[in-house]
Order: structure tokens, then sequence, then C-alpha cells
């Protein structure tokens, strides 16, 4: 209300003083620094508390899922751009992470998107009263030509090793919660109503997860992106000792030329 | 030796077959998902090996102390980016990175690189040794008109409060290194030949952990821009519940029209 | 069909050998340098064609129209992203074009697709048959709570001046077509719809000049990221000369840490 | 000298009242729209003033030097990026533009640097000025075991076809300066010293050529990211009709599981 010129102007993000550094509100050097892990930090300035130790488990069970796939379009983008800047790190790891948009890493954020609003459509949280919601949900979606997120997997047909894991360390930690059950539910109905069974992926088991623990959906794609980092700083430590990017273009170039006839 | 058409193609980083996932060498659901922080898999990504829990903790006092600085250019890069492309949570945060160079993130990376240098050319480890050394390394740097990477903040100009707490972080778990001995004898000669006694920063100290951790150089900057993309989905979390990007345009609009003499 | 190994790997957009360039199917030596400006360049490697003389000088309007706006969010981030890693002038354009998104940029392709959508409709190209298909479309868009794009603006609140010159050179030119015409259906049938007289903006303007000139949708974007890098480069050289960006960040991180009780 | 508060948040690149917008001075409507080409805004705004007829064909003919090299490391990245993220083309855009970096395009910035070092150091320009200062320069270069930038290029072993015809362009316009000079008596002088005659590049002759437009070396890199940006441009329109970029990674991944023996 009665906001001073600039008072607009703030974060709760980080701060400093000549003599400290404050970052999401706790002392850096005394209560983060040999306290916090990088994960924890992270749940803290997204959330504004820090997590449990059950939470801090769970939480970075998701995101060493999703750090890495192998030679992705995303991890070939950045060791194809540090080919050509590699004195501008930042610029490769940049480069992988804008690949992550929405075909690899946006089902996480539309696993929890699609199942934040099954839920807030529920009357109950008793398991009927999900398979309810879940099942109209997935009917509406089908009827509309739209695809279920968070199910189905190019390589991992049958089972994502990622999803079961995620759901045993969610009930050993005892924080599963209604995403979770819920998305088994999706399948389920969309099983039902396709007669096809697609496999709950690791990216909507994750989005899930993250939605149970109290993230909104943006959240979880940002999270997403800090675990491909950890994945993109492995490939780039690997390029600098064997690097493939130049082999790479040498090997697209010559079999461009001859398929274009250009010789 | 024998290397086939298409060994170069290769990647330890990641892989996956139809009912696995390998990362870092490790099986992902069974080894890392409830084993790794996202930290513990950053580090054996880049170094090919887990670290032991004093390793880890260490890791990741240096990682949360690089996360975040407040409403940095990079934080306002990144929000400002997010207030014109809000549907693309990867691009802000690739923005935020890009400017992660050689002004902010780059002295983790320089420090190393010169302590390393140091070390490299010492032939003892003595505390005599790498005082000599450092004042050779100080005097030379100081006589080409070089800054000595390290030394020296804006705003802590007295004592960087994350530098101590690394110290003894690095003390307390046992992995004080050569690295950080040296960069006292550094801090130490550049005092004795300049008469001003400037504070070794976090970004130095940082870099010189890292280095005693066993990471080349390249890493060090690797990690300390994996530390601050997790501030950075901090900003942006903030700023979905609390936009400071549009205003702040609005205002430098009108101050930049009104300075221009447009109106 | 019997398309060989490696087939799929070409591209006609350039190629070298030995002796010569190739670039949009034509010699770079001899017929493109000395014979097409960039912009004509850019039309031939997006369209196949090169431009007439006319399309070329209507296409250039259409691209300096959309350079530059001051300091927008964009610009900022590119200066601060400057003011952090001077080494990569390539990472501060890149972080400017990464907020060229949907909220500055996106209506000219937003336009060119919503205009698109009206004329593929149309069965007559007739005055009274786009009048009556723009009249159901911008019904349909209020009934459904959508903004028309193309049209208003928060600083040209009666007149875009980019506008009323585009259609002029347009028909200068010989080649105002269907989506200008229809675009000024639109304005009209919005009038009426909500008795507020909304100007159409530049960027729509801009949108339905590449579509009459042939370009599908996702070009238009494409050509407005073109233009808004000849801006980044001035805003750079601006930076370089007359740098910004480093007093911006400390004025923003006094009145933030004023604002949030830190000193 | 006496400026007030906020005088310094200026710019001279764009602006815009209610009624005008104004571009590198001039008025956009009236007189950029319809008047001058993008590389002419480019021009305007790099260097404060619109280039003559012959200035604006030469500066053309570097741009379109610099557009394209088929499928580059630059090119695959922008391709794989838009293979996951669709739906931000500035993403792709920016992805490419970030491995334009030392090593493909800081030739043209290095090349402009060097020469512009050497004329610096001239007592006249003579063509034996000129000629013993290159020697000078070539001969320190080499002895620090330096490249001397601009000379040779893996493909174009004997003549870059750019370089003879920005030569000839040059002549014909009148505009050919004392860079353009120099890297000559640079090439003839590396021949001499190392009995070996490598082609000057194109990169080289087109920071050559820049630089005689009166440019500095920092802009040389800004216009070829430009420059670039129109090739990345027509790559991705290729991709949206015909991706490689999903078939691309396919074969990698196929081919990196074979050798790494996952399968």
């Amino acid at each position: 209300m009665n906001e001073g010129p600039g008072e607009w102007l703030r974060t709760e993000i980080g701060g400093s003083t000549r003599d400290s550094i404050v970052v999401g509100g706790l002392d850096l050097a005394s209560q983060v620094m040999g306290e916090l892990s990088l994960a924890e930090l992270a749940f803290l300035l997204a959330s504004g508390r820090t997590p449990s130790a059950a939470e801090s488990r769970l939480f970075n069970a998701v995101l060493v899922s999703l750090a890495d796939h192998g030679l992705t379009p995303t991890a070939l983008a950045a060791r194809l751009t540090y080919t050509g800047a590699p004195e501008s790190l930042q610029g490769a790891i940049a480069a992988g992470l804008l690949g992550a948009g929405s075909v690899f890493l946006g089902p996480v954020e539309d696993t929890a998107r699609f199942l934040g609003a099954i839920l807030a459509d529920t009357r109950s949280d008793t398991d009927d009263a999900l398979g309810d919601a879940a099942e109209v949900a997935v009917e509406r979606a089908i009827g509309e030509g739209r695809r279920i997120p968070g199910l189905g997997h190019p390589i991992h047909k049958e089972v994502d090793p990622r999803t079961p894991r995620l759901y045993q360390l969610a009930r050993e930690t005892g924080l599963a919660g209604p995403h979770l059950r819920v998305l088994e539910h999706v399948a389920a109905a969309h099983r039902e109503a396709t007669r096809r069974a697609l496999p709950i992926n690791g990216a909507g088991a994750a989005g899930a997860v993250l939605s149970d623990l109290g993230f909104p959906p943006s959240s979880a794609r940002g999270f997403a992106l800090l675990a491909r980092t950890a994945g993109l700083i492995g490939h780039l430590a690997e390029e600098v000792r064997n690097p493939l990017g130049m082999r790479l273009w040498r090997e697209v170039d010559e079999r461009a030329s001859r398929a274009s006839g250009i010789d």
C-alpha cells in the first residue's frame, strides 16, 4: 500500500553487507556453508523453507534422475558449442540448456500441471474419488486428441526404471502424496480407455514428486534444468579430455557434401 | 588402438537400454537415486569417482558459497529475459548464466590456474618453499601489471565472510591442501609487496578448494555455473511470485527518455 | 524412398569445396557477394528464391521497423551480460535474443498465424468476404477471452507510426496483399465489437507484410530476431563506448539493500 | 560534466514517444523505413553515421561472406536445440550464436586487432613502411609461437574464394584501405619466413575490410554474428521443412551405445 519509491526493487534471494552475506534469509557463512547441500539451498530459494532430511533425500533422488541421458540433442549442442567457443564454458552450458524445452524437459512441468488440475477438481482424496477424477481427465484429453503427459517412453517401453524407484523412495520417506497417487490412476485410466499399457515415465513421476513436495509446476521445470546442468558439466569435462565435437562436425560435413552432390 | 569407425562416438557420462539407465558408470535407479545427492553426482560426472562424506561436505560448502549474490547483473538479465519470454524458463536461466563470465565467475578459474602454476614450479611443499614461490609469482604479476586473482572484493573490503569459513571447513574435514595453503602465501606476498592488505575473496578460496579436491581449473568454472543455476532458479521463482522486470524496464525507459530529451 | 544411408544428412543452405562456396544454391563469390544484401540473402535462405527489388525494399522496411526500441528488457539483458562477460560478445547477443519471446516479438508470429487462419477459411478475397471472415474470427476470440494479436500498443495509443508507413510502402511497391487487407478488417471488427479503437501495431503490420511476401509464421519470428540482432549490436557498441550496465547494477543493488533492510 | 542523477541512463540507439520512434538519431517511419536496408541500419547504429552507397555495397559483401558455411557446429547446435525446444525459436538461434566464438568467428576480430596494431606502429603508409612493419610483426608472432590470424583455411588450401572477391569489390568501390593492404604484406612476410604459402582467408579479409570501413575490432565480431544470424534463420527454416536433428540424435545415440558396449 504505502510503498515508497523503489520499495518494489527488492529480493529475498540474497544480499550482502560489508561483513556478511545472506542467502534465502540465512547467514551464508554460518548457516548455509557446511550445513546445507546445493540441492537443499535450491529447495530453500524456490520455496522459502529448508527441507527435512526425508524431503532432501527424495528431492535429490528426483534431481539425479533428471541429470543425464547420454548423447542427447542437449548434450550434443553443448559439446558442439564448446568446439567453437572453448573460451566460454558458460556459453556451452547455456546452449545445452536451451534445448531442454517442451520436448525433453517439458513433460516434468506438463505432468505436474495435469495432475494439479485433476486434484483441484476432486472433492476428496479417497482412491475412488481420485480414480473417477483421473478417468474424466483422461477421457477428455483423449477426446480432444491431446497426449496424456507422464506416460510412455521411446526406449523404456515396459518400465521406466526411474519410476518404481521414485515411488519406493517416496513411500520409504513417508512423502508419497496425492500427485503420485493420482498419476497411478491416470495410467490405469489410460490403459482402460485405450487397451494399451504405457508405463509412467521418469519425467512424469518426477513432476508428481515435486508437486507432492509443494512446488508449483514452473519450479518443477526449473529443477529439471538444475539437474541437467550437472549432466552438462559432466559432458563438457569429458569433451575437454576426449573431444568429439570436431569429429562429429567433420563426419556430418563430409556426408552432407556427398548427399548434396558437392565434392 | 584398433578403433573401428565410430569408436570415437561414445560417452561415459550416461546411456540407457530398454531396462536400465547408467549415469557415470553407476546404475541410476539402484546406485544413484536415493544414494547420491545432485552435487555428489556432479562430482562423479566431472571426476569419474564419487566423493567421500568429507569431500561431499566441503564440495557442497563451495557450491552454496557461489550460488547467489542478490540482484547482480546475471540475476537481472535472467529476470528481464523472463519478462519477455515467460514461456521459456530455460532461456531465462541461460541468459543468466551467460553473464557469468570473466568478471564474476572467472576469478574462481583464474585463481585455480594461478595457484596451480605456482605449485607446478615449487620443488617442495614446505611453508618456506610455498612462500618463496608465491613471492616470485606475485612480484612477476605486479611487474607485468596483472591483477592477482583471488584477492580483494568491492564490498567485503576487510574480510570476505566465505573465506574463513571455507578454510575452517577444509581443516575440519581434513581436506586443506596445498592450493589453500599457497593462496595464503599469495595474500601475504601481495601485502608485503604493496603495503595494502587485500582479503582473500570467496571466489579465490573456492578455486583453491576445488583444486585441492583434484579438479582442473575448467571444472572449477563449471561448478561455479552449477551453483549459480541454483541461485537463478530462486530468482525466477521469486520473479513469478513478485515480478520486478517489467517495473525495472518502465523506470529505465522513462529515465532514459528524459535524459535523451525525448518525452 | 530409395534413400541411401545418410541421404537425410544434407542441407541446401550452404556448403563448400576446395575452390568454391555455395550459399542458397548460388556461388558465394560471384553471385552473392556484391550482388545481394544481407537481408536479400536471408530472404533467399528462408524462401529458396531471391527477392525482386520491390520485395527487397518492403522486406528491409519490415526488418528496420523491428530492429530496436531503446532500453527494452532485451537490450538491458544484453548489456548486463556484457558487463559480466565482456570477452564473449556472442553471449551478450544471445542473452538479448532470449528475451525476444512471446511478449515482445511473439506478436509478429501470432498476427501472421491469426490472419493466415482467417484467410484459410475465406471463400473469396472480396472486401465483403474478408470483412465477414474477420468479424467471425474477432467475435470468436473475444468470446473465448483471447486477445486479438496485432492491435494496441502501450505507448502508441492512437497510431503506431510504423503501421501507416508499412501500408504506404506495400502499396507503393505493389505488394499489398490479402494479409494486410484482412488486418484492417480485423481492426475494424474489433472496434465495432468493443467500441474501443485500438491501432494496428507495428508488430502486427510486420507479420501481415511478411505473410504477404509468402513467408510462413515461424519465419516471421526468425526475421524479427534477425532485425533485433542489428539493434543489439548497436546497443553493445554503445555499451563498449559508454557503459551503463555496471552503474545500473550498483543502483539496483543499493536500492534493493535499502528496501530489504540490509545495509 | 554537470550530470544530474540518472543522466547516465540514456541511449542513442533508440527511443519512442506517443507519436514517433527514433532509431540511431533518425525518425524511423520517415527516414529509415523505405530508406535504409537492415545492414545500413546496423552500420548506422554501430558507427553513428549512415554508409555511402559504395560503403553499403562493400559492407553487405562482407556480411554475406560470413553468413553460412553449411552444417557447421553452430548450425548443428541450432538445429538440435530446435529439436528439443521447437516452441522457442529464439533459443535455437541463441544456441547457434553461442558457438560463434574464438574458433569460428574470432579470426575476424583477431585479424582486425592484429592489423590495427601493425598500423599503429607504422610511421607512414608507403608500401615499404607497411611491408617492414608486417615483417616485424610476423617474425615476432612466429618467434612467440603464436598463429598469424587471417591466414590459412582447412578446406580452401590454395585460395579462399571470398578473399579475391573482397579485394576486387574494395577496389571497385574505392574503399581499399591500409588494413587490406597490410594484410597482403602479412601474407607475403609469412610466406617469406616459413616457405609455406598460406592463403588469406575470408574471415581475415572481412576483418580487414571492416577495419578499413572504420569499425573497431569488437564491432567486427558483432557484424560476424549478425551475418551468422541470417544463416541460422535459413537452417532453422529448413529444419522446420525437413528436420534432421532427431535423426542425427538417433544415429549418434545408437552408435554411442554400441561403442560403449551398452545395448
